[in-house]
C-alpha cells in the first residue's frame, strides 16, 4: 500500500483507529496475554495467571476481555462443576503473532543501546 | 528465541523493558512521524508537521525529542539564518520500520471487523 494511503488512516488523531489498535497493543499486558496464549494454546485464566506470574486477577480480567472484543481471542466457558473457562487465540490473534514476534525480537535486540541512551540522558538532566 | 527466555524479559512488570518500548510506539504520535520519515528521508520540523497535520508544535517537539532520544532518529541544527534543523531516522530507526509497517498494514487489514466488534460491545451496553 502507498504511504498516503496509509497515512490517511491515521487521520482524523480524534479518532484514529490505526493508533488506536497500537496503542492498545502497547498497553501494560495485552502483549504479554497474546505472547503467553501463543506459546501455550489453550489456557485456563488461573494458567495464565500463573504463566505471567504479576498480574492482578483484575487486569487479567479487564486484559482478556478487551482482546476477546476486538475478537483476538476467544473465551469458552463449560457448563460444569466447579466452572471451567479456557481461552485461546483466534485466527485473527494467530495472524498478529508473527508482526509482534518480530517486534519483540527487535525490541530485545535494540533494548540495551535504547535504556543505556535513556540513562545517559536521565544523567545529563 | 524461546518463548520462555522471551517471557522473561517481560519481567518484573514495574520496569518491563519491552512493554516500555511496545508502549512509546503505541503512544498518540510516534508511529505517525516514524513513519512520515521512513516515507520522506530527511525532514525539517514544520515539513513533519504540516505532513501530519493536526499535530501541536509542542507535541512534534515532545514526540521528536523522545524518538531522538532512544536513538530511533537523529536531529540535526546547522548554524545558518534562519536555523535550519532536519530530522532522519537512524540504522536503528530504519531497522524498526519493516515491522511497523507490516503491524499497520495487519491494522488496516483486520480494522472493520475490529470496528464493528466494538460498536456491537458498545451498543449491547
Amino acid at each position: 500500500m502507498e504511504i498516503e494511503k496509509k497515512v490517511q488512516h491515521f487521520l482524523p488523531s480524534a479518532d484514529c483507529p490505526v493508533r488506536n489498535i497500537l496503542a492498545r497493543l502497547g498497553d501494560k499486558w495485552s502483549i504479554l496475554v497474546l505472547v503467553t496464549l501463543d506459546a501455550n494454546g489453550t489456557m485456563r485464566f488461573g494458567e495464565i495467571q500463573k504463566s505471567i506470574g504479576d498480574i492482578s486477577q483484575r487486569m487479567l480480567t479487564v486484559t482478556l476481555r478487551t482482546l476477546a472484543e476486538d475478537g483476538l481471542l476467544v473465551r469458552t466457558a463449560y457448563p460444569e462443576i466447579p466452572p471451567r473457562v479456557e481461552y485461546r487465540l483466534t485466527p485473527t490473534g494467530k495472524s498478529l503473532m508473527p508482526h509482534v514476534n518480530a517486534l519483540v525480537e527487535w525490541a530485545l535486540e535494540h533494548l540495551p543501546a535504547i535504556l543505556s541512551r535513556r540513562n545517559a540522558e536521565e544523567k545529563r538532566e
